[in-house]
């Protein structure tokens, strides 16, 4: 349990309620701020604006999945308040204060670097990663579906990158009946891909593979679906982009050429909400379990 | 080949399309009625007035998946002609003149039986509602995604029904990661679903079973989902219904109690036309074979 | 529960020990003759000789899965003693006695019948059939690992029926990784092979389709594995026939060719005795209870 | 291609037999020691006694698996000769003569690297290792068929590891429909298992997991299946132990309790020795190529 813990929610979508209710299961004490339009009611949970909290008495600090934009706003669905994080609230929380984020920037980098405050970003671990693939998977193929005249089943998929979202991709694919090539560099994924029963090739082959691609699905972070190979696919080929922005797809030649590429970032807040925020907050609710038993030692 | 052969193709969607470029393959004669406003050109097929065919010279007549309304009406999304289909055009066709569509109506049945022509309902073929349970899955899979804040993958659905389309809807939401259990009333049904690694009840069972279902896909044309089934299922359950209409859910109630009820008929036409209709094109091309080499003995 | 029902359990293998278990559980009261050595005492169950029992008390009769040989003597694993079965003992029992086996043969059905009795073949049932066919895989596969040098896994297999036990058989050995190709002649088969996402062909095509095998199949009771199609076979290709004796396959060319051909009969007994026994139990307690509520209205 | 590239082959298996194929494809000359009883003779070839060869001439040099035992004795399946590799033979070799083994020892690492030659351990290599876990999950399998009297299909299967052969002994148990549960200790593993769609747990759980099991699949080199751990188990659970010599079971405390526990080396070798040659084949040609390559500019 997370007794005598107080934790400040700053911010963020639907998705942090999940967290909110996860983290008041394990009985902690929980400020939000930016929920001031939420008419869901938490018990156990006090609403309050940023300049009314003691920072002093906070042992962690809960931002939405982008951390801040870059002058230090923090995204508030639930509120049409302004909320800044600035360098002086971070000075006031505790040493050991934790600060959680989905993923960071220069500003936020700074800012808590300064204060010597620990930043942990949930999608940089491995585990998040791997868990949140899941969604975006369902996205990706909610969006083939919608995209293409043809099924799944018995098309001609190309995945590239067999990293955390790409072995879901491409499992997730096949279990669908769909034919999966999968590009990749390193000999141990060949060997896997081989392994899983899917068709592996390497990437310095894509020009040839692509040439009868029904759907080609990225999710390498690097430009790799470049004019040259979009030039060699078939006019029907859909391109869906997983890769974080700015994706690893020539757009504009796309486009040009009549193919249809689309990038798609941030599916799992999308497609699966709920299931996203219980990713989040179990993984979360798992770090603080356990830096709660280390501080009581 | 249908070499000497002459097709009438009378109305339809786009997945007639894919019949009309089968049969010309296959090096078929082919007159189009309902279909003035096709942009797309089909070298080897002539647009005509339905008044203009010599039907005397026709061996085959393909309807769209519908048949006629009750009033003989063909529905023709290429053209706004107003299409009728008569017992005295029927008189007109040879004798051995085969006629497909692909469900039928009394009105239908009865021009065709007067003039002792036969009727083939493409869709109560085994073969034809195998090959469409795939693309209904996928419309399935997307309206789930869609009307769900969870994923697919470790979400609890309820399959009713291992016939044609639901042994497709079975496997594949498990390959999805999906906890599926399946209810059946035969004996071998529940033996088949246990071998497919799924969780089998009888349908006895249903009310218990739904108490925790996320997700609900019916396949039985029979009214199965009751009011006191709906009554034990939790408030977020989402139900799919896939029976042709009116479907097996009472949907009075569903909306009464403010359980999300879907009836989602014709999914193959709507998620993947070119497949659904490349489907049509090679059962029916199948047929047409072998009726054309009968012939020629 | 079977309160008050009186079952002769007579002769078999282990098998019949999961049966005795799971009517024991149902509190029948169990007479059992041919058991004379197994040092497994049943609580519950009295070990007696054929002449001893009063059959006119018996409400069901259970023979082992061969149910008698054409003498009418009954196979006694865990005896020396010859029990045979005669229309006498039949006619002693009530008239609403019920005699089970897994098959027949004509002096079993002529005993029975002249006895006016019903006779439950159990292995005849679909859902046995279907139960039985996890545990045929299962054997096959080891079959299939033991005979070939090569993985299953990538290796090009040839299935050939789509029946009860063909269907488990291509869904196994496609889930292991190989490459399955099922031969069907009904164009539904056809169909739901390809849906299932494994290779449909013909059977009018085989001995094309085995020309590259690693592996064939055979689950079709009737001579299909021809010296034609024998002979368009690799030389390393491995015929594994699973129909009933004496197979489908030309066993007599396979040798001069020197094809590695088994033919494997009654594998769920020899490599899941527990599990063959269950599905038994499983079954015919299911029968017997039914019947018993009939008989108490 | 490998034209001009002079490789010596020593010892060995059948598994050399398709290493020697491959090579003579790529057009190597091969020189074969410890081969004289081999009856298959192959074009291009020699086979010539250790003491004959010119070794200055040798680009590289294939040992058998094992590499030498602790005498610098190599194995010879094809031979009864004795042949040794010494620090003498390999002082003879060019600079830039490669070495491959599968594994090795002290005796083999120190004679190689007193002669500063380049060492390849392919069996220490990811891609191999991947590759190997394909017929190693087939010899398990087989294993669990003959040792178990029910089937894989619904059995209770604890995997330990998710390594590079705990990911696939995983999937493809749950392929064969058991349910399985998979322990691992970080947290990436943790998530991967869930996406697989299988059970995780934590390792420091692995007490409780093993109640019910009836079969433990051990990938852990490292004593984890304790004597505390075998004490919770059920009287017939089946322990397969795959971890590399001495695995990571107490076999004296199973024995002691009456567990049957099997420690199963060498499977690829054993149960698909010809995918196992080509698996070293195909990586070791692949590698030969490079250094070809490279060699030449
Ligand atoms: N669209 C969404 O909703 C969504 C959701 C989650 C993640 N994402 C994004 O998806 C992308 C992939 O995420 P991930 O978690 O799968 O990352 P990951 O585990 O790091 O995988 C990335 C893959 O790309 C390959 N790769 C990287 N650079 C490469 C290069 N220059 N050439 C060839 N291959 C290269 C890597 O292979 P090597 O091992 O050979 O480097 C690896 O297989 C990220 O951009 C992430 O932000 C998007
Ligand atoms: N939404 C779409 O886009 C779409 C696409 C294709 C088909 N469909 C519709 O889906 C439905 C199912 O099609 P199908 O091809 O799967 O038909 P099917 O093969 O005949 O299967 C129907 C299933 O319903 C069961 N069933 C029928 N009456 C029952 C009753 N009174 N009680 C319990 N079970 C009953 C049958 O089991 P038994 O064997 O025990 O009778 C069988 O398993 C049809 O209405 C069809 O028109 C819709
Ligand atoms: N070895 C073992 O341990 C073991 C275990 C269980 C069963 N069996 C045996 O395996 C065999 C198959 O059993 P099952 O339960 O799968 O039977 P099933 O359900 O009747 O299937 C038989 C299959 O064979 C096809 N077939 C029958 N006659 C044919 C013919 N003349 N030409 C082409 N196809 C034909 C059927 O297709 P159609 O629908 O087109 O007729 C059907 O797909 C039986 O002989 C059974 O005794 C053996
Ligand atoms: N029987 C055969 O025929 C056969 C064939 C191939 C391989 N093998 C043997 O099988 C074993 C596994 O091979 P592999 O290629 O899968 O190796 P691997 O990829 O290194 O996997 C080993 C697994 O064990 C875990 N592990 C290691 N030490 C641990 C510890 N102290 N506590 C908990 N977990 C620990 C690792 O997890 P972490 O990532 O958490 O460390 C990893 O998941 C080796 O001994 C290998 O020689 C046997």
């Amino acid at each position: 349990m997370l007794t005598g813990m107080h934790i400040a929610v700053i911010g963020g979508d639907a998705r942090q309620l999940e967290v909110i209710r996860k983290l008041l299961e394990l009985d902690a004490k929980i400020s939000l701020i930016g929920f001031d339009q939420l008419d869901h009611g938490f018990t156990g949970a006090s609403k309050e604006q940023i300049d009314e909290v003691d920072f002093s008495d906070i042992n962690a600090m809960i931002l939405p999945v982008p951390g801040t934009n870059g002058e230090g706003q923090v995204e508030t669905i639930f509120s049409n308040e302004k909320v800044i994080l600035t360098e002086e609230i971070i000075a006031k929380t505790p040493e050991d204060c934790v600060i959680f984020s989905g993923i960071s920037n220069s500003y936020l980098d700074s800012i808590v670097s300064k204060n010597n405050r620990k930043l942990v970003k949930l999608f940089e671990r491995d585990d998040v990663a791997i868990y949140n693939s899941i969604p975006t998977v369902e996205g990706t193929i909610m969006m083939v579906i919608q995209h293409t005249d043809i099924t799944i089943h018995n098309s001609k998929v190309v995945v590239l990158g067999l990293g955390r979202v790409g072995m879901s991709v491409a499992r997730t694919f096949s279990a669908l009946g769909a034919k999966v090539k999968v590009g990749a560099r390193k000999s141990e994924h060949i060997a896997r891909i081989t392994e899983m029963g899917l068709e592996p090739f390497h990437l310095d082959d894509l020009s040839e593979i692509v040439s009868d691609a029904d759907v080609c699905i990225n999710t390498i972070p690097h430009l790799i679906v470049t004019a040259s190979v979009i030039s060699k696919m078939p006019a029907h080929t859909l391109i869906v982009d997983l890769a974080s922005k700015p994706g690893g797809t020539d757009f504009r030649y796309a486009e040009k050429r009549g193919i249809k590429a689309l990038l798609a970032p941030g599916l799992p807040g999308i497609v699966a909400p709920k299931t996203a925020g219980q990713i989040v907050a179990n993984v979360l609710s798992q770090i603080l379990l356990e830096h709660h038993k280390r501080e009581e030692k």
